[in-house]
């Protein structure tokens, strides 16, 4: 089963490395616990909407770009070859209108 | 404040329509509540990552296309340019021309 958190708190992990912050740092700026955060990089536990709005501005990055390669990650984890963004209801509505043309 | 949660209920919803499936059938493919899902697609409950994947099973989609459209209309609402993306305004107009064709 391909988990969303388990990617997130990757792309976060590696954001923050990135950018050379401790997770005290970021935890501090994102004013959540630092055990949590950690719990959060390693994938253990959900992150809200809000939190994770939080910890993407401590880290100085937009959200959509943590979820952009969020979902570059679990297409790779997927085994799904994404081309150049097509976007999702351009294939449902392709689909569904092939299937019944 | 940008919700990832938001998005993501408006994916969920959109594919689904596209897809031409009532809740009361991806809810039961799922195994989750009607309820809990109309609560999902209106962004006022997070996904948990598990529920995530059955629901992306159910509608037939790979999770990282999902997450894809959700980072792309997260760069629409922040504002943030994305370049290898397609722009939904042509996206749109691109579907409305098959549709009608």
């Amino acid at each position: 089963m391909v988990l969303v958190r388990h990617e997130i708190g990757e792309v976060l992990r590696d954001i923050r490395m990135s950018k050379r912050q401790t997770l005290r740092q970021v935890a501090a700026r994102a004013a959540v616990a630092l055990g949590y955060l950690s719990e959060i990089e390693r994938g253990q536990k959900e992150v809200s909407s809000e939190l994770l709005f939080s910890i993407s501005e401590a880290l100085d990055v937009p959200i959509s770009q943590v979820m952009r390669e969020v979902s570059v990650r679990l297409a790779i984890a997927e085994g799904v070859d994404i081309p150049d963004t097509v976007p999702v209801e351009f294939v449902a509505s392709f689909d569904s209108s092939l299937i019944n043309a």
